[in-house]
């Protein structure tokens, strides 16, 4: 067996999410698919973060054991023709040892979250970032957010169906930054509590919008309590970016 | 009546073009119908450039006469309701001098055309931009588009279909810039023949594929013939960017 470190690009919103469920279509099933088609037999495809039903990404990392050597360019093109129709490319295959693993072998996650500030609907940015109409103070989303940074219980910012057993994270980075009508958070951490980046990013909406103060986030963080939390962004301005290992 | 121009933004995919046609849905149409909704009164919303099916605006000019005087951000705001579903939106309006002709006031167009040079199938970028297979040689690329720049018989460049009375043009600019896997073509004038950029971009692929030389572009340009172009780009990657005026 031969294990191959698999660097992906998807647009989620055809999709469940990146993991095999029984009521739709998966990532993780096409590229599995495509991988038994191509090599002629099944395999597991393992993935650096399970990204939430509508959630894109730009660099995705998987592993993949495969029963005979490919050349890694050759089991590329191979996945990538098997996958089509479906918006799930493999943009680079590498041979790994087998102690690595997609998932715990991982020491750094990034996203972006796009944000479109302006009164007109969508167009291009359909599905691809969330629209807020009302003028984000995006200095105020920035240091706010600063306070986000560091070691803390989460709790606040996961999902109440998060499975991780402590919602004690450390948060690397959380930076805001305006171009224009385009607000992009910068988000990463070793790893991620479900739904977090999309659960601070609603809270850091409400902020730009003066809804909230520095201090009712900070009061949020520290109540641990899911019912404090302000909206939940929607997954379409979410981006996996890159894993570092 | 007061004179509004109107800044816009669409995705091409879904239409037949800018102008109304008897065969689906335009840009136009949509405009059209949405200002008569939302005005009460029909008029004509006329265009900076007819962009063709599929090619997609993130600055097109139009102007439109309103019986009665809308605050500008009331009227974006009730064409913008009007014109739902449909990925089309006013970005703004503004009063301007009857004078203003949204076609023959215009003294500069400005076109991007978006390639993306790998092996792997587009995901996110689909319908968005152009993918290239094989490595492109972006400098050579940049170097044979200078042949084009200047004013010059565009025949070879030009759909047989095109209307304009005349095959010389005077291109100001055509530069071929690469960003990692994305390759951006930034094209300018006062004004375009129909199909102009699509077929200089589909001919400066050849020379970037090593399919043409420099000197084959320069013949191609010399022979003022259609059946000289090398490829006429597809319309997913045209993004009318601004006009000036």
């Amino acid at each position: 067996m031969t294990r191959y470190k698999l660097t992906l690009e998807y647009d989620g919103a055809p999709f469940v999410g990146w993991q095999i469920q029984e009521n739709g279509l998966s990532v993780q099933g096409i590229l599995e698919r495509a991988a038994a088609a191509a090599t002629g037999g099944h395999t597991r495809v393992h993935g650096a973060g399970r990204t939430d039903a509508g959630v894109h990404a730009l660099g995705q990392v998987a592993h993949v054991d495969i029963g005979r050597a490919w050349a890694p360019g050759k089991l590329r093109d191979a996945i990538n023709a098997h996958a089509r129709p479906h918006p799930v490319a493999v943009l680079a295959a590498e041979v790994v040892p087998d102690s690595f693993d997609a998932r715990f072998s991982a020491v750094k996650r990034h996203y972006h979250y796009r944000l479109i500030n302006r009164r007109a609907d969508l167009t291009l940015a359909r599905g691809r970032a969330w629209r807020l109409a009302r003028h984000l103070d995006v200095e105020a989303m920035h240091e706010a957010a600063q306070l986000l940074v560091g070691k803390h219980d989460f709790t606040t910012f996961r999902s109440t169906e998060c499975q991780a057993k402590s919602p004690l994270k450390t948060l690397d980075r959380l930076d805001v930054v305006r171009d224009g009508e385009r607000v992009t958070v910068f988000a990463s951490a070793r790893s991620f509590l479900h739904n977090q980046v999309r659960s601070m990013v609603g809270s850091l909406a409400w902020v730009g919008e003066g809804r909230w103060s520095r201090d009712d986030l900070s009061a949020a963080l520290a109540a641990r309590d899911r019912a404090a939390c302000g909206v939940v962004a929607p997954p379409d301005g979410l981006y996996l970016m890159r894993v570092d290992y």
